[in-house]
């Protein structure tokens, strides 16, 4: 089988140093939510973030277009529309067609890793769209904190 | 657009608690390699999953043909094709066609939150391939240490 | 190899008849277009499906949140934000943020096939959402179509 | 909602006219089975290609580690693993954890419209692993074949 193997060499890793990218707040949803992000595809829609919440912090109701891979690094917090709590080391894998508002324990902070697909719809309480998060929209709000405080830019876009 | 929007709430999110799965060995490339699945897709051949290695522990030389998405969690690691170092809270971005050799650093334990897609194949010294890695593997792997400890047999397939 | 290779037997292809599947106008956007569902997936919002207009028929502006990977079987379209007319056995391949409107050749009905990842977004003429398409929105309305005409419901979500 | 919404207007459709692609030999493993590939990602190791084959000839039978869309543009084909035939018009869907043959109908070529994710690995008779098809070996024989007939390189990573 050797020799009929492609060499798959051709292509490195990307690293991305947490230490690199800066919590900036989740405008304009919440000023008790903070996000980190690594990557951002904008053909595929997908992005690679961390999200920070402050003890006791909501994040409203929003409607999911693809699916959102979730791991807690730290913190508990549930979603209000169901029955578990998530603890530090638990995974929750959400799908497209779901609906829900994050709620952080009030005993402390989470951190959560978070692989987004498609767009997330934020809501209002009387089911109003009020606003559209995309790869696009992820990226272009950490860029516009960078530039604001007079950070380089980071490539968000390494593939 | 209230009236025109779908009402996305037919799908739950799936929760899954770090203590429903249990550590097994990654035989067999190590014994000092334990994994942690959570879910598994076998259409897709995409596998959600902790890696934890034991400080100074490697992981044999593999191919890639999908995308890995890794977040250190803790411990510090390198791939020893690679200069950086990966140390907790940094993210790696894997894609096809790539080749490296997993190194935890001599000094702690590390544990990495890995998104998998596709297979991945294992080489030998001479670039024999010993083993093909799948999300059928990864669950057969898994539930045969469930099925030889009495453990109950987890659902690793929610979607 | 052959002895630590999986033996990836398990699941079977699904294969679809064109003639199980009937066609459909995408109300409420015109009646001059059709589509035939093949499949949906409302876990990861993704769609196949053939889509048919009538020489002439236009699709209005949409904005896509993802892929879309379309190849043309017969009759000639273009789509008026771009400079290009594909023929049959040209492919085009579409990205999220991008926006566009289909607009068929008088000379001829049109027939593509289409993979539709992510939802779309259909406008009126002052750029405000009339539509949230989605695979479940795909779904519901073929189904919905076959219910009122006594058709059989197709099983739409194979995997 | 129209403030909030991002304008997502910059990434432009990619089309490829047919005409722009050269049909060219399957090698190794048929002279009668031609392709035409239009993309190829090679990170996320994806190809979309065009495949014809001579009226009554025979793919070997290939371990499938991800999903294939296969279309059926023209002629009658079937796998010799399966009890269906596939008519122009019908739609084949494929996952991983999948084994089969194809096999065109003697009366006619057959041409497909493919959307391939994964590695394909093909086998001798005795389950050997005698050629593993991945983005890049499917992107790597066609530019030869360019090379080799001194055709211009086409551009096959678009995004």
């Amino acid at each position: 089988m050797t020799t009929t193997t492609p060499a798959p060499k051709t292509l490195d890793p990307a690293h991305f140093g947490g230490g690199e990218r800066h919590w900036h707040p989740f405008t304009p949803y919440s000023d008790e939510v903070e996000l980190k992000i690594f990557t951002a595809d904008l053909a595929r829609n997908e992005t690679v973030v961390l999200l920070r919440a402050k003890a006791g912090a909501q994040l409203g109701v929003h409607d999911h277009f693809g699916r959102v891979l979730a791991y807690s690094i730290s913190g508990r917090w549930s979603y209000a529309e169901h029955d578990w709590v998530a603890a530090p080391g638990d995974f929750v894998y959400e799908v497209a067609n779901s609906q829900h508002t994050l709620v952080a324990d009030p005993a402390e902070d989470i951190v959560l890793f978070i692989y987004v697909e498609g767009p997330i719809h934020f809501l209002d309480g009387d089911g109003n769209v009020v606003g559209v998060e995309t790869a696009k929209t992820f990226a272009e709000r950490y860029l516009g904190f960078c530039r604001e405080h007079g950070y380089p830019e980071p490539d968000l876009f390494p593939f």
